[in-house]
């Protein structure tokens, strides 16, 4: 797998984002067999859990079952969300390669996410890259800092883009090896998208920006479009945009990865994923729950007549 | 009404294109209401049926009424679409303000669809421009000249854009006062739906360039974003994306009405469309039959939390 090109990065953040607000456990081999036929299916970096206490969070109460049984896959890029330096101690532990810290750019959200100010929160991620340096070299996962609500709050609506990259500038100076611009609450636009990332990638000169969309309220792939003109090379997604909002009941999650996977690949992107092996991950993966709300459209309209993938075009 | 400022012409296609493969007649009360409904929240143009002889659809069985009902208001741009020089007449005997033709780029699918060739189309439509010059020029209907399968053929598969431009000339040089670039199948991608629309700007010197996205695949309001880009200023879609594939049974329609006007609007472009009020006439379109599928994530979601609208900005 190691050899495949990729102009694009995509990362698989439904076994976080998608089941945390689900109600149903998923059982633990079932999102083994989702990690795997998706690193099969080419997603070269999955988020698989999050190290939140299983009180608050019972989906994840297998984090470490999960995580061991992902690490198996030697060339995956297996992260995990970590709420703490507590949560960091256990990604250290495991072996995980990327660790994804997240911190609100609105100072409401922060306080009713986690129940803690910004500031605080930052110096929480100070530490956490404080215990990563102590470790040999060779033994450092990543650490990548996520800016949620950085596209607007469902408390504070608009976001200023100044607080934007104040919080991105304060990430980038405790040391965190990547950016994460987040449309948590999906209230995005691709105006809006490229005035936030242009800003952000000003100031993180070599570390890379990635982009986090919901499609909310449609305008996932519109936004998308827009982070690809600014230069964005790494998004995440979920397969059948599995999630949802809790601000917005009913509502769609993040943006859907077959889709994205299709539109880049139409685009003529590299992503490494081969489309036809996604759709059977995503339908294998809608049996494992009764309760599963899937999303996205080329799961029911199939891929164009006549498309020739980059990925097979590669491999021809 | 006329009073609106707009940066970006939406223009309601529902009637006609979505409901042209809904089983289920609309009532005509009900279609007027929608019409009334919709030009109430600020959609300026609305193509209301088709010509085409009840024998083949059904639906539009009463074009007559629902013409005349719609063009009781005045402002309002009342378009319908026309099969052949027939269609024309009757069109330009209600006083239809604009006729809107429709060419397929793909030679295969002119055929499967019209039963003609390509360049029969094509005479077709010199025909209908001549009949139009022979009116005094206060009584002549604007003429649209749309490319169907633009981007894309369920046939042919890809469409070269030199194809395109040369459908588009042919289309200028007969007399169009308009040419409409339709993604009829949803194929498009915005890399692509950037190639396409350059080429045809390129040749249509003052004439105007509107677009046509399906959002079969996902990616309808991204290929808006790129269509942006190129300087597009109108775009078709479908309330509650009414409408759907025949090639891709169960697959969503014409994109999103509600969805494509809160992009645009939080992208701070004036559509003159009062997004409540759009939300309001969806909801009451919704009902007028058992079996009509609505898509879109707006409606889901909600307007967000302290979004200020241009429409309202420009009201205050």
């Amino acid at each position: 797998m190691s050899s495949i090109q990729r102009d694009i990065i995509v990362r698989e953040v439904g076994l976080r984002d998608g089941l945390q607000i689900h109600p149903t456990f998923m059982p633990t081999a079932d999102k083994l067999t989702w990690i795997q036929n998706e690193f099969q299916a080419g997603v070269g970096e999955i988020e698989v859990t999050s190290f939140v206490p299983p009180k608050l969070i019972p989906q994840f109460a297998d984090a470490t079952e999960v995580c061991q049984g992902a690490l198996k896959h030697k060339d995956l890029v297996v992260s995990a969300l970590i709420p703490n330096l507590k949560g960091a101690q256990r990604g250290i532990e495991l072996g995980v390669r990327k660790l994804n810290y997240v911190v609100s750019v609105s100072k409401t959200h922060n306080l009713k996410n986690v129940r803690r100010e910004r500031d605080a929160s930052m110096q929480d991620f100070k530490a956490i890259v404080d215990l990563i340096k102590t470790l040999p070299q060779t033994q450092r996962p990543l650490i990548g800092a996520g800016l949620s609500t950085a596209l607007g709050c469902s408390y504070e609506g608009k976001i200023a883009v100044t607080e934007v990259v104040l919080c991105a500038e304060q990430l980038l100076d405790a040391g965190a090896d990547e950016i994460v611009v987040c449309d948590t609450v999906g209230y995005a636009d691709p105006a809006q998208t490229r005035a936030v990332l242009k800003a952000v990638l000003a100031v993180a000169g070599r570390v890379p920006v990635a982009a986090h969309f919901h499609d909310t309220r449609g305008t996932g792939l519109a936004n998308v479009t827009a982070a690809l003109d600014c230069g964005i090379q790494y998004f995440d997604a979920s397969l059948g945009g599995l999630g949802g909002c809790p601000f917005a009941p009913g509502a769609s999650g993040n943006i859907v990865m077959e889709d994205l996977c299709f539109m880049l690949d139409a685009m003529g992107l590299k992503t490494g994923v081969n489309l036809d092996a996604l759709l059977s991950t995503r339908e294998a993966m809608s049996k494992s729950l009764s309760d599963l709300k899937l999303y996205g459209q080329l799961a029911k309209a199939g891929l164009p007549n006549g498309f020739v993938s980059t990925y097979q075009a590669q491999a021809a």
